[in-house]
């Protein structure tokens, strides 16, 4: 396949989908031997951002590195896939200001389908004030004003969220399906 | 210019040349139209490290997360520079054994050559003890038991170093110049 260098953002809630729709989507990229590198919170906590918590300021330096080493990697021709709660409106248009190609996806799911969910027993505790900083509850979560791809995890499957963002991708001339 | 995706590691003290020799070998890459970029300790300590000191553990993590970034980029086809005193051989060694197109240059000048030159006026300082954690002085510097290239700066131009590190890079079939 052929394709352009660009960043693929994921924002969203926790628990509302966005690994789920990057392991897809890197699976789909990878099939189709395109250079592509996946950003997630583990990958970035673990080796950019150690000794970061979640303070506003820790959490948009956080955002910040991400931003820096996508750019670095999309300007040179490989596609990043980023999957990170990113709950600052304006931080992540200071990122999405740095990098050329750029497509914003938010993954929007409402809360009460969240909080129903709640795989981890995250919103329960959190709903509980057993942890602090958690977005969306104690911690606030902007969701983007004008994203590129929104996609409704709670309506949609995760086949048709990933043809939804492969067709924003192909109608920018980014990725050329053989 | 042909090439792969390597990692050019520049280790040395501070003052030994290692920006020099840097500058000069992204120029040159530059020029013959490589995906090259430049990961020094300014870039490095900005984006990637702020609020990192310069305690072993702290400097290690620096090297490390440069290690992690380098090797994104080059397993992608990119040329990555880094200049970065990274003074523990062991640290080194961990990153080398990462990446799979590494080169380290040892970018090396006897101390007294170092205190005598100063341009920093940071020798003076740290010999007088005026300055704490300094690679060299109070704080040690391990020199690469087997480097790839060595580069003597108090013996030889900088187009000298760059011509021997650039032969090496050819010999080895990382770059094809035209």
């Amino acid at each position: 396949m052929n394709h352009k260098g660009f960043t693929l953002w994921l924002t969203g809630m926790s628990g509302a989908g966005k690994s789920t729709i990057s392991d897809q989507i890197m699976a789909r990229f990878r099939e189709s031997g395109a250079k592509v590198e996946l950003l997630d919170g583990d990958i970035v906590r673990t080796n950019l951002s150690q000794g970061l918590g979640f303070s506003r300021e820790d959490r948009d330096t956080n955002i910040r590195r991400i931003g820096f080493v996508a750019d670095l990697l999309s300007r040179n021709g490989v596609i990043v896939v980023v999957a990170a709660i990113s709950p600052y409106r304006a931080t992540r248009e200071e990122v999405k200001g740095k990098i050329v190609n750029f497509l914003e996806v938010f993954v929007d799911c409402p809360i009460e389908v969240l909080a129903q969910r709640d795989v981890k027993g995250l919103y329960k505790r959190a709903l509980a004030g057993e942890v602090g900083n958690f977005t969306g509850i104690s911690d606030p979560y902007e969701p983007p004003l004008s994203p590129d791809v929104t996609v409704r995890s709670d309506r949609e499957t995760v086949e048709e969220s990933v043809g939804r963002v492969w067709s924003e991708l192909e109608r920018r001339g980014w990725i050329e399906s053989a």
